[in-house]
């Protein structure tokens, strides 16, 4: 069902939000739900198995590129790292024979250097990101997934990769035989993350549109927080982020190809299946509505604007409110 | 004796030679030294009682200063850094509210963030900075006083102020009473800086125009460097850092009146006399040559062209071929 509704039809959902998301891709629908929802009210809990030690640096892209984004000051041709940045390091460090190809930004180098200091001192990543969000202004919370270490290992035919040598040194070209989350089974959620879902007043949880496979399965692997899905209560909806048998970005069709998955929404619907409550389906895929057996919302999912950020949030939002009636106890 | 010296007398000296520098007053000297001699016969010992953990990295101030001078790098503005260097990594890091009194370029930092990454990962501070200055183009070779760490403590009438803390975030305010060099009597001299000094073809040691008490101190302070000196062969001569009773740069001066020291150069000579053989003069301080109980020269000291660096690094290699046949051997 394709419905037009009013930006201001949000105010009907009452309580806070949880979104959980990865990086760009999801990181653009938390900006809209952080744009339409009063200060404060938003929390988004974010992947961490994409960091990695670099340089001796402590690096979380996907946690850095939701508090870029919610504070303004990503960068929008990149769709990673701040805006108005310089490369001075970078040559530098090249100049010293020292690993390239993983390119940082000077102001970005701050946060890498600032955070690893902390860390190395005894603080929690959670801590460490909620000080950050703070300074940089932004009222929305933004929590990792874990405290732990969660680290992709992606199987390909060249071998066994960590996260980041396959997905920007490699380009993600080699061809994925399977995933693996390192620690994921002993990771417990971050206890702030984990709170979020069990608050009293948590109207919807939305799962961003992020890679299921790279993006999200790191926090389903870790059983605490799968179980804590399960036992929410608030309606969870996740967001299609395939349009037309297409990722917008990002290597999720690649990766559906080459683990044998049909590239299809339906796939990461059935994913989810265990805890979601309802779907959002671009309108290029309407016709599979139908086959998904659970609540589907038929929208424009492409988020290029602004408006689009904050018209898909607010369709996303009044769609799981519409949901809470109907909602029975999981099996 | 003030002495007319063309600068390719210079030819005159065959063999190695041997620097003990600082930071920009040695550096300067060092330079001059670099670029009149031979490829690869010049050596430069370095202090490393500046060095310090600065926001998880390893700085090392006076070896880096050293670096950038002899590699036509050196930021002439500031006497410390790179030129043409930018700040964006000290701008975001202030947004994050990091530590911001001790400043450091976007460029400058990939040297700390590349020698912390390396020297955790167990190569030694004297390798690193070899294949720096190699990386570099450095002919000579820069050395670190030592693989351990030796650190200036300054006790000051605002309490006992690490060397930094002392000298760039207090800004040499405070009134010296003491200073300590921290793990000096344990530390081994650098097994490649000792080989400097006991070499056959060694044909002079400079101690250059470096603050005495803050950067050559840490150096004697170490048991067998200063034996080595000592029992080393070759002509050793300091340059004097006073000019006309006043340090160039830096607070030589105001160190020495709140020790009860005379500010004079031949404080300087008596503080080194154990093991230096010559003692360079500026011109501004002619009359105290007789008050010198070892061989004098007089001449212009202040380095402000490359002409002046290069002309007085000439007059010291002459100065110090004069004194080979003169040497006794030292009690």
């Amino acid at each position: 069902m394709n419905r037009a509704i009013a930006h201001n039809s949000v105010l009907a959902l009452s309580g806070s939000v949880l979104a959980l998301s990865g990086g760009i891709g999801g990181a653009k629908l938390a900006l809209g739900l952080h744009r339409i929802l009063p200060p404060g009210s938003l929390r988004v809990v974010v992947n961490t198995g994409d960091d990695f030690e670099h340089l001796g640096l402590l690096i979380c892209p996907d946690v850095d590129t939701t508090l870029y984004t919610l504070a303004g000051l990503a960068n929008p041709q990149l769709g990673w790292g701040r805006a108005d940045e310089t490369w001075s390091f970078m040559g530098a460090l090249q100049q010293l024979g020292g690993e390239s190809w993983f390119n940082i930004g000077d102001k970005d180098l701050a946060l890498h250097v600032e955070r690893t200091r902390r860390v190395a001192a005894g603080e929690t990543l959670t801590a460490v990101t909620a000080d950050v969000a703070r300074r940089l202004g932004i009222a929305s919370a933004v929590l990792p997934m874990s405290d732990a270490a969660v680290r992709t290992v992606v199987e390909t035919d060249a071998g066994t990769l960590s996260f980041q040598h396959y997905f920007v040194r490699e380009r993600c070209a080699p061809r994925v035989t399977a995933l693996r989350f390192v620690g994921a089974q002993g990771a417990a959620p971050s206890a702030a993350a984990l709170d979020c879902l069990r608050r009293d007043d948590l109207a919807a949880v939305i799962l961003c549109p992020s890679n299921p496979y790279l993006s999200v399965d790191p926090m389903l692997a870790m059983p605490a927080w799968r179980a804590a899905l399960r036992e929410c209560t608030a309606p969870i909806i996740a967001v299609s982020p395939l349009i037309g048998g297409q990722a917008v970005k990002g290597p999720t069709a690649k990766i559906m190809r080459e683990l044998g998955l049909a590239v299809s929404p339906v796939t990461v619907a059935e994913h989810y299946a265990d805890f979601i409550d309802g779907f959002v389906l671009d309108e290029a895929d309407r016709d599979l509505a139908p086959r998904l057996e659970m609540p589907v919302l038929v929208t424009r999912t492409l988020m290029q604007t602004s408006e689009d950020k904050e018209r898909l949030a607010s369709e996303v939002l009044e769609f799981a409110s519409s949901l809470v009636t109907s909602l029975a106890p999981r099996p």
